[in-house]
């Protein structure tokens, strides 16, 4: 199915036509697209009272896949370009099992997109709105379902509202800034080593920031981190040369992050924080406004790694493995 | 209840009188405490047919407490030292939702001690066995509630056996890499950054080797990594100078990690491999073998860091923050 014709009422339809009611959510995938489901994993597991989720490397499903993988599972499988071996082995292990299996991929012509998957084909362009992004048809697909399986859920209307308007703020908030992230290179791009941190739902974008935006794409060392874990042992790093970058939130986590930026203020100096609460993110409900903040992060990360690669001139399509050697 | 006395089968006679049918499970800390419950959660959601789990830092529990925790749920607490203040707060939301709560701490005096709770207080000296240290009694409590509610499982005596016999393969492999331990400090002990890799249920070992025992204890940058997500952006950065530890597992998911030694072995020289496959692991039942890597790697991050501790000359119990200063 193309994203254009995406309609997560009709999907969700078909997942209880096909499969009835749903038990378990399995998001799987390997590296920036199992980031991009990450915040949906978050998403079931705090707000359902119908399905638990879990957020699976897709090898590691292949080899040690849930005993309870069956009819009553939903998978949600994402390769962007679509023929990531384990990926798709995950498709058919969650196939074979029962499962009514969900795959993502941007190419329509690759292993993802055989039609014995619920395939969705996404595009992938700078004018692409989150709505069509995988980590937003995600959403749509379990607001519906939670909808349908539990009268009493109440974020029905907030998180719809939500999808539509996370767009436009995170495009004008993208803008807001270019300047920030201009200043964050012109003092950082050669730096040895950074950490990055965030929390709750946004959690993986601090991965990804780190594994797909600076180690493969810049070849820059770094590490991340959960927010929460700050103070449980990685806080004594921390001194006037470390370098960190915090995604501060907004919502119910955000205490978490605003406790790690006091402790920065006072104890370190190279910090950056990109915080969501100058980004206009009070136009969507309270109660679901956890769930906007990692598509705006994912997008920061692309502003501050583009920003870097300009000061590197460290292309960010150059690999020296990937797609280039055998592994 | 003191570990002396600790008796899974009157355990979990209590856990079904108070609460009955458990359908989930939550494994809740910081830190080094929350690394030991990750193999918990991994072997839950992959031999369980009745109960679904979550592994969660306990501020996120407190913030955003999954809407399904109820008196159906049965969770893990653990701190160390009883008295961490999310950890405690954590607690205090499980049972107030009438989860049987279950509260590992080392001091009898703490708050995560109070008779409020199912505690039980861990012994944590050299000579604790590891079926008496939270990771395994975890194992035995999961695992007489999982033969209990599925009589189709098939591991019960295959992991009461493992939880025994454990303790001297991990004594022994640890004497047999002691030399090692001291040639990769003599080497290593300055680096400045390194990454640590581990696959499956032993996933967080990498995260505790880095968090607790290099950053922690050593203030050594340091990045940790789920093998199976190496090749999708992580590989990138692997050189002839890029230091890594691979801490390679037996069981289902070590063809993860035998893939990456076969990457590092071409393209990286300063790697270290802890292989558990050299350390007499065949004794136990193949079909969970997996889930005693997590305690063989835990020692074996012991053993590393005093060889390294040893170089340094930076005390493993030396701190600048932690116990030290207001955060």
């Amino acid at each position: 199915m193309n994203v254009t014709e995406f309609d997560a009422v009709k999907f969700v339809d078909k997942i209880q036509m096909k499969n009835g009611r749903i038990k378990d959510v399995y998001l799987v995938a390997c590296g920036g697209s199992l980031i991009d489901l990450y915040s949906s994993f978050y998403f079931v597991n705090r707000e359902s009272t119908s399905m638990t989720a879990e957020w699976i490397p897709s090898k590691e499903f292949v080899l040690t896949p849930p005993k309870r993988l069956d009819s009553h599972s939903l998978v949600f499988i994402c390769s962007h370009g679509g023929n990531t071996k384990e990926t798709v082995e995950a498709a058919d292990t969650a196939l074979k099992a029962g499962a009514f299996t969900v795959t993502y991929t941007h190419d329509a012509a690759s292993k993802c997109a055989d039609e014995k998957y619920h395939s969705i084909i996404y595009t992938w362009v700078d004018e692409t709105l989150q709505k069509d992004k995988p980590m937003c048809i995600t959403y749509s697909i379990l607001n519906e379902l939670i909808h349908r399986q539990e009268p009493e859920y109440e974020l029905y209307e907030g998180m719809k509202d939500g999808i539509i308007k996370c767009d436009q703020i995170i495009r004008s908030a993208v803008k807001k800034f270019q300047n920030k992230a201009w200043n964050f290179a012109e003092h950082y791009y050669n730096a040895p080593f950074l950490y990055i941190m965030s929390s709750g739902a946004s959690y993986a974008q601090s991965y990804g920031f780190a594994i797909c935006s600076l180690q493969e794409m810049q070849w820059i060392d770094c590490g991340y981190l959960n927010s929460a874990e700050y103070f449980h042992g990685p806080f004594e790093v921390t001194d006037k040369d470390h370098i960190y970058i915090l995604m501060a939130s907004v919502g119910k986590t955000r205490e978490i992050d605003l406790r790690v930026w006091k402790f920065l203020e006072k104890y370190a100096e190279k910090y950056e924080v990109i915080d969501a609460a100058d980004c206009g993110m009070e136009a969507i409900d309270s109660r679901c406004v956890d769930y906007f903040n990692p598509p705006l992060f994912y997008e920061m990360s692309v502003l501050y790694r583009t920003a870097i690669q300009n000061k590197t001139g460290h292309p960010l399509d150059m690999r020296r493995y990937m797609g280039v050697v055998e592994y």
